[in-house]
């Protein structure tokens, strides 16, 4: 997603070109390709899958809308297990309308992962359910902190149910690195996100991503937090941007890749 | 600041025609009207003067940048007593521009309370610590929740620093009823706000608070919350909101006052 602009194949021979080694994936441009020949794409240019994002959306009280959630998160897992994906992030969904009980919808969120984790299971996938930032609390995720998130996951086995660590959620939470080291003790970091954070938010507060090493966010802090805690797995910037998906993929991708050496890794 | 298009004359005749016994100011149009003259226009209207908003913004590590702060903070304090409040409203501060650290920020704010704190409590006033939602949390306040609030204020005499509680910015947090009655076991609440949660947010997030009923938050069971926790004093309606500062203001004076009577009192 962080250089949508660029087609699979496009973005593919960019990561072969500078050297990166996975690459985290979305449906709807997986779908479009085609699951097997993304599969395909991928594999032969050997690089890794890190995720897929992304299933969720399980809050629902209408009976059918709970069945249609259900049948496409199974789906999900379907196509991470066909594009050899071990991890498939769950965003987890928001307040139906009208409702203003956010227990309740975090509860119907366990119900789903008591069918759905083991579904996922069966096929090798696990389940990461990421914490949204608190702003997205009413519309996208009502699981706003990772204490939340493992509150929820700690209800099912590690290789069914874990956490997504991204730092554009957690970053302002002070209770988040002690967070880290109770998901990474359970062996429940399924994966390792990066954004930053900058201001000002713009309307919607969906596509204001920043830019590794332009906003407030200590990325060396955060990534010292998640190995403190024993994760070794790949590490993802996932950047929605306008700004950046208005200039050249490829650009921006060269930029994403130079950004983390100078601010997450050296 | 619900009515900011009404002047400070025109919002007091508001209040006695709705019967609205208390009203919350802010600094700016009470300079410009003049403190001495606002706070007599109140008196002489049988009204209280709720709170004064706001102090803050003691995040700066700049030495002269600090003492202006500490000096305009001080001067809001008179400001308080003048118009007879008992409670000014802070807003801490977000990070120094280039500055990642959140912890320090904090810190600040605490060296900057221990001055303020007795000169405040020497005039009969009480600073509360606002924690702002996460989303401001880079530019506005780095105090983004109730327990951060009360970590602070706690080192403190209550009579000195409490917070404050505003649905607003804690809707989403559920370890906020249980600080809520740490706060209130302290004597630490030192007002209660109301704001509704609604979106899509606007750009800059400031000037979206919903008007009450409008949005996600279950107001009566804050409500419930702050009185189960000893809460006894004023009910402060807070909105920031491009649309209702659009309309005629002693409409919107009436309405909030009548939204407030169906979802918080009844």
């Amino acid at each position: 997603m962080t250089v949508k602009q660029l087609s699979l194949p496009e973005l593919v021979e960019a990561c072969l070109e500078l050297g990166v080694p996975g690459v985290g994936l979305w449906r709807d441009p997986v779908r479009s390709y085609g699951v097997e020949a993304t599969a395909k794409l991928v594999r032969d240019a050997g690089l890794s899958v890190t995720t897929l994002c992304r299933g969720g959306f399980l809050t629902a009280i209408d009976r059918d809308e709970r069945a249609r959630a259900l049948a496409d998160n199974r789906a999900a897992v379907e196509e991470a297990a066909t594009l050899g994906t071990d991890t498939l992030v769950l965003v987890s969904g928001g307040l139906p309308v009208g409702n203003k009980d956010l227990y309740g919808a975090r509860e119907r969120i366990a119900d789903a992962l008591g069918e759905l984790g083991p579904y996922a299971a069966g096929q090798g996938v696990r389940l990461a359910i990421e914490p949204l930032h608190p702003m997205y609390a009413s519309d996208r995720c009502v699981v706003s902190t990772l204490a939340q998130a493992l509150d929820l996951a700690e209800r099912f086995p590690a290789d069914q149910v874990g956490v997504t660590v991204d730092t554009y959620h957690i970053w302002w939470d002070d209770n988040a690195p002690a967070q880290i080291a109770r998901a990474g003790a359970g062996g429940r970091i399924h994966t390792f996100q990066l954004a930053d954070w900058t201001t000002p938010l713009p309307a919607g507060v969906l596509n204001g991503r920043g830019q590794i090493g332009d906003g407030s966010i200590d990325m060396r802090q955060w990534r010292s937090y998640v190995e403190a805690a024993g994760y070794a797995g790949p590490i993802e910037v996932e950047l929605f941007n306008e700004t950046l998906w208005a200039r050249d993929g490829r650009e921006v991708l060269a930029e994403t890749a130079a950004r983390f050496v100078q601010h997450v890794i050296r």
